[in-house]
């Protein structure tokens, strides 16, 4: 594996997963609307990876603005941090990142050219963070499994889905190391395709036994009791535990719950958004019906057939076991264990 | 609508489900082989159909076998039967169809021609009382509807499912008949995608409203209480109610259970297999990976991936709310009233 984004001579690269798994193939972005386009687009996506995104976009911003007059520097910057805000609604790591950016700005304090400099610099921070935080992660939560462990995974929260390594899949990769006869299965997480594209390839790439289903399959694999634990990523988890992840995650905890099967979460702190109580104020994205209606260019339904299409839904806290994160395992009750993880921050 | 399957002039007429919806094209089976590699391909598909098919696959091979000796053409017959036998395991259909065809040939009684004659009259017969069948399911369903109601269902239990009309789309139709504001919700039903090609497909002919969405988006959209009905077809039912059915089937009867939705079954009494007493004894149909890892051609997910590709799976009875059958509905304990109606048969 290789990082899925990072700063190179005044430039973001990344990889361009919407050519995956057949491609590998590397976008340049020489400013910040070329890095939006990429989040809005889905070349780059995955809450961690859309942080580091943008805070590498406002770097791009900050070097790319042409004055030294402070008010007009901010001004322009502003700009660039709202259009990369506009991007996805729904991850809060987006929002978190740029925040970060801002908290370093001291107008007061530095120049335009030290700024300039202490964003490319903290963006470099949150890249580099964001890989040791997800080693943590991987570490933390090689107890909760066990040899012989079938473990299912929806969509991609891999290396791909952050700078490296990854949440749900960090986990799997530390799992796979100290544990023997784990096998995986990838949900192929329609109408994307994170998961026969991303997942089924990063795994396949390290040679972690990895079994391609249909979303649908799922269900019926823990009936069948093929399948025995379930951990999945996040795209932002409110105060009382409640987790928005891609669609489709809501019903497999309510299967998992079911065939009494522990539901896990990985994801670091940024992706707690202590700013709202319940998850259903989390913005959920609804996508374009062609994400649906068309495969790889190829229509798959009628044409002007309705279509509904998030690209998220919430889990309730009651159908998570634990929240895997960079401080350790939290367990319910998640509004008194998560505010303690705030507190320490 | 057109019929699914028709006998016209010594062939076997019928709609290449492959090819729709962008194309409505017509395969002209000259003989069981055709029939049976139509069913195999899935050209013809879901349970009573393939029954249909079956059948006059039969009456094929009747017409064409070269003998008028009683002992060769049923010894021909046989093979024939076998091969139509093999084509799919787990709709019962095909298999009462096939015993319906030799029930009525009688060796003592009648001439080869005869025989020839009366395969003909008893598969005319099955397709025709298919037709008949599914608008008494669907005059019986109409009473678990109200106006307002938004109904999911999974895969296509339609019109081209059936010889015509359709079970759980049968009901659909009637209750949009019947009832006002009806909308419906038809999950894509990967692999095939017989609910974004099939189900969108029929549904919008007829200007019934229909949202299309990923199988993966039903539970979420239970959680919101956007969906207040489930109904799907049934390729087996044991004789206490279990229900083998498109995969998928499973797990929406288990999202439904948790959200309080009624689940209901309508499906023929030929989909009642009384030989068998629990779902776990009705065989799963496992096919190719590629339709999992190849969509319209184009490859989704890396070369050489594991896949389980189960065809159906298997709702527990204690899931089902109701089996609406021509003889009206049947409601738990399935044990008991199944019985009852196997009785009256």
């Amino acid at each position: 594996m290789r990082r899925t984004i990072e700063w190179k001579e005044n430039k973001v690269i990344m990889i361009d997963q919407r050519k995956l798994p057949h491609n590998l193939e590397i976008i340049t972005c020489k400013n910040h609307h070329e890095v939006a386009d990429a989040i809005k687009k889905m070349a780059i996506r995955g809450a961690p990876a859309i942080g580091a995104a943008a805070a590498y976009g406002m770097a791009l911003a900050a070097i790319n603005i042409n004055s030294d007059n402070m008010s007009e520097f901010l001004q322009e910057l502003e700009k660039a941090s709202n259009e990369l805000s506009l991007t996805r609604p729904t991850a809060v790591n987006l929002f978190w990142a740029i925040k970060e950016i801002w908290s370093i700005i001291e107008r007061e304090k530095y120049s335009v050219s030290e700024i300039r400099a202490n964003i490319l610099l903290k963006a470099e921070q949150i890249a580099q963070q964001d890989i040791q935080t997800n080693y943590m992660i991987g570490n933390n939560g090689v107890e909760l499994f066990d040899d012989g462990d079938n473990i299912l995974t929806h969509c991609n929260a891999g290396s791909l889905a952050t700078v490296f390594y990854g949440t749900a899949l960090g986990v799997i990769r530390s799992v796979f190391k100290k544990k023997v006869n784990i096998k995986v299965f990838a949900d192929e997480t329609r109408p994307v395709l994170q998961g026969a594209r991303l997942t089924a390839w990063e795994l396949k790439s390290e040679k972690i036994p990895i079994t391609l289903i249909c979303d649908s399959v799922a269900g019926f694999l823990m009936f069948e009791k093929k399948i025995n634990k379930v951990i999945v990523g996040a795209d932002r988890i409110a105060s009382n535990g409640d987790v928005a992840n891609k669609i489709g995650t809501y019903s497999l905890s309510v299967l998992a719950k079911e065939h009494k099967i522990p539901f896990y979460v990985a994801a670091p702190i940024s992706t707690i958004d202590f700013s709202i109580k319940r998850g259903n104020e989390i913005p959920i994205e609804e996508r374009d019906k062609e994400e649906v209606t068309n495969i790889m260019g190829q229509s798959i339904a009628p044409i002007g057939i309705d279509v509904y299409n998030p690209a998220f839904d919430v889990t309730p806290n009651k159908n998570v076991s634990a929240i895997i994160t960079e401080k350790g395992i939290i367990k319910p009750p998640f509004l008194t264990n998560l505010k303690k993880v705030n507190k320490n921050n």
